[in-house]
């Protein structure tokens, strides 16, 4: 009798549950992209939500069985990349050690460019894939989904989400042409720098000039990766008249993975809700071992180094010289490396393949962090009041570790210049001087002072719009207006004319008056 | 023994609080603004808070004593402009009801603009008094204060908040320049309606141009009411260097009196908190006779009216007109009216010196609210979903009900139009066209559909101000460059003069080598 009764709870709490959670359909963008999207796939599914997440075959991040979402596979290869990001991270690297030349640094660019090209291509044949099954498409349909969740990094799944009708929610960080506040919000080059120019919210005259020009050119690239594939999507599927672009800024609400510790303040939109850190939670105990090592710092306490999963072996002479210059240090090292041993290692220098970095971070003896600036990283170690050593390799890096260091919160360091010595006067620079542990700690305590936890905000951000099946009043639709009406220019120009032609009537008006008196006296005369 | 414990627990519990609890400074806005204010100010002092409060000895609103707050009291006279404004309004009826002419219109607004110019200039001797009594501001400045509170409809809480180099908090929607947004978000003229200009954020090109040219006027009549007397003032006591309005944008936190499903939406601030309708509550329940009469409204249902409190009469043939309109329909009326009882009142009105306006509104009988278009009304009426017929009077009445027009929530009456039939016809328009009240009814779904409420988050935020001196990573500070400077025109003009050097360059070389070329031709020839 009890068992049926409790089986016939868990019946009820099902039905419960699927009556009340709804249907999320989302698309990721794959890499490291996905570690954040899975936070919030793993949350959905939580509260009950079912959710239905589109992979390719050969996806990098996302395995296509998970108990927290169901999945639908392209059958088309190339989500994965990692190769080519591997290679390109290395090349990036060996340019920068050997102090490479101009040109063989724009030659890699370029590939990255023409990897970018591709990419977006790859994007727009899952879409088509998509769109030509009609039976999946009518099966989406019938799903009745409440809501489309993706990252706009790129532009699957806004493509989806206006096929099929269906309100969107972006995790975002970057759209398809640059950083996201860029294509809603006002931004003032003035005072906003654009991302990865590793310009503050404080420029000279010179980095302003700096910003401009950044901007212009980077809008210019990105249109050449991006414009040709979603242009041919959205005028194959949506008509000529539809601007890709466009769809991207129609979307309901903007999950934004940023926090005002971490950005500069700067303008934004209601629809824009921030969510920086939601990924960051309080430290588990460690594992026994680890736990071992870390106590056994005593005073001078603990370092952990992580260079993201991109990078996980470096170049040798590289490698020798961070761990010589670990070696010379009276703290404990958590080196998370996964080369050879490198031959200057010292007895305090643990290497591990993979290490509970979370955990670590909000350890009471952990003193540093070095890192390659990722903002997973980044926010863990503001969450956890860790100040930073910064080693930027590509993409974003160096950009979010000058918006650290602007907040004097870390000290970076160019791999072009890290030698034993450097890389040592920089980690006791850190640890000695107390204002970088300090300011970390402000920034830690001020991003913890929030009304909710940045998670909880984004889920109930997510359930709002599938309630309301969107956010329409908090949606400016300033987006829908040519740029000269837009920024008043047509208004202006308007006003001029009737100032002219105002003016220019008095002008001929006095003229005339004045010719007639002239005539008059001369008459007169 | 148990009484004695108690007495410790209390004893303690006061400790503890006092030890907690903040101190806050306010400076709020005579008049109708204090309703808003002092809901801040009792929450505050319900968490534990001290609360000082300035007032002028003939405060219009502000009591001298309060369980909720301690008074300093300015030995000013000039708080009141009560009188004024109860004939501004009374004479404004008139003209609008004669059909006056404009040049009375244009008297009449002279005549206001002089009352502001007044009142600011009250304000800052108010600011003087207190700067110039050098024990009070001893006082201010050993208490301690963690903030100040105002309303930045005036400058004295602004002015005094530099002075004592306190955080600053604004419970704010209009500045001394107008509404609040205006001051530090941008605010693109081509789809954000500059109050009270009774636009929309969908404008026509005629509408965007009055839209301009109202804006620009407003400014240079604010900068006239307003400059002088602040000017002289900040230029007084802190140099010439210090621009009054920069005082304003220099604040920690804008609590606005803001909430999306009124305002359009626009750009905003990380420094901007929402609070719009942080008055409403549930409703209570009535008093026994009002709720007899209203249970005997039936099927047919209770319509409310209320001026608010500065129109407690109405010229007599208006009031017949409005009295004849309600006698013709099968609801009951509750009606909040001051005047001598009009002749035609039917006996389905009652006529009530004061009424729990928003326990009325939440009860379920209640199908129309008949409103002059002040926010407090406005808010109480989304919060419980229903219907309003806006008869706007004076200063941003007229603007707000045109943005519950805009959203199909309202239907809008000029005065100088109002007789007994189109009253009427607006009333059982409003109450048979079911979109009103279903549009209501969406809006107050949407407006209680937030992860906390407003008055928590205002407390919140305020709370946050105290704890952490200030708001700093959430303020921009682009207020502080020269225009041209924010808006890239010192950038562009130098882009644009490099790139004339260098085509000039080019022009002269190639110019020289054609000319070499012609002459070496016309040698060899």
């Amino acid at each position: 009798m009890f068992l049926s009764l409790a089986s016939i709870i868990s019946l009820l709490a099902i039905i419960i549950l699927t009556a009340h959670g709804g249907k999320v359909l989302v698309f990721p963008h794959d890499g490291s992209h996905w570690v954040n999207m899975r936070v919030l796939v793993e949350e959905l599914h939580s509260r009950g939500h079912t959710v239905t997440v589109i992979r390719v075959a050969d996806s990098w991040y996302i395995s296509e069985t998970s108990p927290h979402y169901n999945t639908v596979t392209a059958d088309i290869a190339g989500g994965g990349n990692e190769d080519f990001f591997r290679l390109f991270v290395s090349k990036s690297i060996q340019i920068k050690r050997s102090k490479g030349s101009a040109w063989a640094r724009f030659a890699l660019d370029m590939e990255l460019k023409d990897n970018f090209f591709e990419l977006h291509k790859k994007v727009c044949e899952v879409v088509v894939y998509l769109f030509e099954n009609k039976e999946l498409m009518k099966s989406f349909q019938d799903a009745k989904y409440d809501a489309v969740l993706t990252d706009p990094a790129n532009g699957g799944g806004v493509m989806l989400a206006h096929y099929l009708g269906l309100p969107l929610v972006f995790n975002a960080r970057w759209t398809v042409h640059g950083e996201a506040h860029f294509a809603i919000a006002p931004s003032p080059l003035s005072y906003v720098p654009f991302p990865p120019s590793e310009l503050t919210d404080q420029m000279t005259f010179f980095e302003r000039v700096k910003n401009l020009v950044f901007y212009t050119m980077r809008m210019q690239l990105y249109k050449q990766i991006v414009g040709p594939h979603y242009s041919a999507l959205s005028s194959r599927y949506f008509g000529p008249d539809v601007d890709y672009f466009s769809l991207f800024q129609a979307a309901d609400l903007w999950l934004m993975r940023v926090d005002f510790v971490f950005e500069f303040p700067r303008p934004t939109m209601p629809n824009i809700i921030y969510m920086g850190g939601f990924q960051c939670k309080p430290a588990k105990p460690l594992p026994e071992q680890l736990e071992e090592f870390v106590q056994s710092s005593g005073e001078h306490g603990v370092i952990v180094m992580s260079l993201g999963t991109l990078i996980g072996e470096l170049p040798h002479d590289l490698a020798d010289e961070i761990a010589a210059a670990f070696a010379k240090l009276p703290q404990k090292v958590i080196w998370r490396y996964k080369g050879d041993r490198p031959a200057t290692l010292g007895n305090n220098t643990l290497l591990v393949d993979w290490m509970p970095q979370n955990d670590l971070l909000g350890h009471p003896h952990i003193k540093l962090f070095v890192s390659h600036g990722g903002t997973n990283g980044i926010y863990e170690a503001i969450y956890h009041g860790v100040p930073i050593v910064g080693i930027p390799f590509v993409f974003d890096q160096a950009d979010n570790l000058s918006r650290l260091r602007a907040k004097g919160v870390a000290k970076v360091l160019d791999v072009s210049e890290l030698d034993t010595e450097t890389f040592q006067n920089v980690i006791q620079e850190v640890l000695k001087e107390p204002s970088y542990r300090m300011n970390m700690q402000r920034l830690s305590r001020l991003h913890r002072d929030q009304p909710m936890k940045p998670l909880d905000r984004a889920l109930f951000w997510i359930e709002f719009v599938m309630r309301n099946k969107g956010a329409a009043h908090l949606k400016a639709e300033a987006y829908r207006m040519p740029w000269y009406s837009y920024h008043s220019v047509d208004v202006v120009l308007f006003l001029l004319t009737i100032a002219f032609l105002v003016l220019s009537f008095f002008a001929v008006l006095v003229w005339s008056c004045f010719r007639l008196c002239l005539k008059r006296k001369v008459k007169s005369d």
